[in-house]
């Protein structure tokens, strides 16, 4: 009798289910549903209005997800709940909300209902911006060693500032709270009963250092509140698991969310791009690179190497996958950059074109591109339109492009901006190399790789690395699906390890970009120029972008 | 009874003729014709194919242009040819063309007509370039004055390399011309039997120093090639006389070709962007600068200050006004730049904009872009879309953008690529300044002031200089009409000095644009990045633009 596992990833506007054959590794169905309230950033359901750097979701969301996705993808499969041997589910991070001791969120009580910072702040919340610059500010005094795990500041995307926050501005919220607690560890809670938190989150959300198994000492939390003093036994509370472990089994509650079986295992959350690893490696090596590529790029390493890397967003012990060094990397404007030219600078010529041609216009762009030699536009940009992640973590640094004459054309400047990001991931991948941990092999995943052959060759020839593509669009889920084998075990048809789990649910698409040594000299070439001008512009030399932002922002000021 | 004025302006494609009422100013008419030949760059009449940098003319089509606008203009104005007195005429330059003895083009002879180079070689004409080289070579190891007075370097727009190209490659043609002349100066030969070199072109493009009153050393000419040792007294036969001068009276035969009296006077030949500073001052004073503005910019100052300035193209005695030192410098891409950006980059939605608001695209875009305050976008450029000619004389710059997020619109860029022109228009002003030659005053002409008040404003802004419009888009035609009545002299209804005569017919607007304080404030904030950023790419810090066009070069080459 064939046995089943469901992976299910909430991610920030939808949550969806993946069915999968254990034994086989094929992929059944799927069910999709979107969060009725989306994402909060004007006003809550009361009406009350929110101050602009709030980004808010509604905790029931998540449960009517629940509700339909695992029903519907039981029903479109008609897999039997008998046959389902495990559930894993992976969740945006930082995404966290305040509950009671029962697990209740605080916002499902009237007394809250008013109250924003008793709804979830989702991952792009930045109300607590302020209290994360004085975090990062005692952190360094202190000599805090999370500053080397997290890229040398503490961001308001992470929860100790939130909770500050709400100790600060809103004592009565934060005394009433019994948890603050991811959502992903809040739905396996509700799923299982059992309060866990998972390790990649506590890792790189919540200052927790995963090798030494411990959080920060009080001495530190005091320093930034007398009321945080006992934070994490207060507010806290619940071990830090591993990923790839089980958290519990599916109770009567759990039960009639989704109509599974009390008794199914239930794996440990995981971070909704971490989970994308499992999803997309067959075999689980160290030295392996995932890159996530939307409107921003997301690079995610396994590694046995344990290193400081300067750059990085963070580093944590069992990160990604349990017993690596997980080390998460990222360029803040890919996709987004690539729209905003398409948006704002393509001619009425080129739209008529793509539309004779019954294709978009960014296929029509990369098809005049993709004629190319590398070096042949002439051109070379720096993909900081919105600013840059990794390496640098500096936000105010804005983009540029370099080397147009009369004769250049729109498909030139896309394909330089395309390049701009594969010298971007370059400067990654360098990084890492040169801090001791190596890059043997890149995946990538996400909606652009899937699309666009061309880009795919270009950052494999810029980074000189053979690239493998994903094999699923839904790659979190099926990692997720690959956490809910492991946690069922081999003893109920699933696995003992990731490794196995991952070598036969893992999607990875037969297509492998090779580098092609003729582009690769000549990209090395220009990518000496990108790093030339990264490091002119980046790294203080020259700050004229910061300058020409402190203008903008002085005539904006005097109006 | 009225006396009147002609002033012929022969440009690139067009001849035209305006009559001026010598008294009064006032502008009565204008003629124009197209030469029939216009540019020959791909064939001559006999079908011949020419190589892909020659630019050539027919002597034939200034001979139709003369006697068509002349008769033209006094059609047009009821003028009768005994109320006029005095011609005047500019031409493009180095505009050349062998001739025999008799002042007849030798491609009139059918013996020559098959030869691309016995044709006129327009200004544009880059066929003599190694020669160009050659000379410049030479001219350094010998340390020839004239280099310091031509920013550096000959170019193949002069006139020795190309009698030196027909020396070597046609020797027969050679030996075969009397005269090697200016087509300005055979004009004026065609209309007076006078054969005079003006001092305009004889100081720009023929090595000929106006101080001290001589070409360079026979020495000189035969360590380019023995043939050329005595090629002032064998070709470059006629006295140079100042422009602002009389050239002579018309004869029978200038008198047949353009309707006019024998005896009107006839002014010394100018060249066409230099005639345009007399046409648009009214007050002839030391420190001026006449910007002419246009696809590329051209900067015309006068002075009593005797200099040795860098960067500049053009240095000579008597060059732009009798008596004072014509300094000539350029922008080599001006409106071209505007225009690549609207030809390429203008999208869908803002042409339907501009359709439905019955306007350009240019003038929408600055519509949009002058409702911002400088540093509003956040943006700077460098304005090398087409190299840079002043101060840095380098072909090989390209241009930059920098400061895009992902909010960057499209009128921003515009604006940004306007204020880089004038930021460029400043580092020459700021040159001259920092040389000893200050400018107190700058008059704009061309089509592009006319039309658009922002840019203007925007210059004026940067440069920190009030700005005013020339009067008439016929500048040189007019500056022409000034040197035709100080030919006339008082005696005979017209004036002795060009400096009297400007006072009455030179045209200006009203229009001054007085810089804004609180602009000129933030301009120079911007104006200094600009300048980091043009000596950070354009004085070999970082010649990451030359580097980008060799591995183009490369890569155009391999395929």
């Amino acid at each position: 009798m064939a046995k089943y596992v469901i992976g299910i990833d909430f991610g920030s506007l939808s949550g969806r289910a993946v069915l999968l054959d254990v034994a086989t590794g094929e992929e059944l169905g799927s069910s999709v549903m979107e969060y009725p309230h989306a994402v909060m950033e004007t006003e809550i359901p009361t009406g009350k209005k929110l101050p602009h750097d709030y980004s808010l979701q509604h905790p029931q969301d998540y449960l009517d997800v629940l509700q339909t996705v695992v029903p519907g993808v039981l029903e479109e499969t008609g897999v039997s709940p008998d046959d389902v041997v495990g559930l894993g589910l992976d969740f945006t991070a930082c995404t966290v909300l305040p509950t009671d001791n029962a697990g209740n969120p605080l916002v499902f009580s009237e007394e809250w209902q008013d109250e924003p910072m008793a709804y979830v702040m989702m991952w792009k919340h930045h109300g607590a911006q302020k209290y994360a610059e004085k975090l990062t500010e005692i952190a360094k005094e202190q000599g805090e060693g999370f500053l080397d795990r997290s890229g040398g500041r503490i961001s308001s995307e992470s929860l100790i500032p939130r909770l500050w926050q709400i100790a600060v501005e809103n004592p009565k919220l934060y005394d009433a709270m019994d948890n603050y607690i991811e959502a992903g560890d809040w739905i396996v809670w509700q799923l299982t009963g059992e309060k866990t938190r998972n390790s990649c989150a506590a890792g790189y959300k919540a200052l927790y250092d995963v090798k030494e198994g411990k959080y920060p000492d009080k001495e530190f939390y005091k320093l930034l509140d007398d009321k945080l003093e006992n934070v994490v036994e207060e507010k806290l509370d619940g071990p830090v698991v591993p990923i790839g472990s089980k958290a519990g089994e599916i109770n009567i509650r759990g039960a009639e969310l989704t109509g599974l079986n009390p008794g199914t295992a239930v794996a440990v959350a995981h971070v909704d791009a971490h989970a994308g690893v499992p999803g997309a490696m067959k075999s689980i090596e160290p030295d392996q690179m995932l890159m996530i590529m939307g409107t921003s790029n997301c690079h995610m390493v396994i590694s046995e190497e344990d290193r400081i890397i300067p750059g990085l967003f963070g580093i944590s012990k069992d990160g990604i996958i349990p017993g690596y060094i997980g080390y998460e990397a990222g360029q803040s404007c890919v996709g987004d950059q690539f729209a905003w030219f398409v948006n704002n600078l393509v001619s009425e010529e080129l739209k008529q074109e793509a539309k004779e041609k019954g294709i978009g216009v960014h296929e029509l762009l990369t098809e005049k591109a993709e004629k190319q030699k590398p070096g042949e536009h002439g051109l070379i940009a720096l993909d900081w339109w919105n600013g840059n992640r990794s390496i640098l973590i500096d936000n105010d640094l804005t983009g540029m492009l370099l080397g147009m004459n009369l004769t250049t054309k729109p498909e030139d400047i896309y394909r330089a901006l395309i390049e701009s990001t594969a010298y971007g991931t370059r400067e990654i991948i360098d990084n890492f190399e040169e801090n001791g941990v190596p890059i043997n092999k890149v995946y990538a995943t996400g909606g652009i790789p899937m699309k666009n052959a061309m880009l795919m060759q270009i950052f494999a020839d810029v980074c000189n690395k053979p690239m493998k593509l994903a094999g699923s669009e839904y790659g979190p889920a099926i990692g997720s699906a690959v956490m809910a084998a492991v946690a069922a075990g081999s003893e109920n048809g699933g696995y003992d390890s990731v490794d196995e789990a991952a070598k036969v649910l893992a999607k990875e698409k037969e297509t492998l970009y090779v580098p092609n040594p003729e582009n690769v000299e000549i990209y090395d070439k220009l990518y000496k120029e990108y790093n030339t001008l990264h490091d002119y512009f980046g790294r203080g030399q020259n700050d004229v972008m910061k300058r020409l932002k402190t203008i903008k922002a002085d005539v904006a000021n005097k109006e």
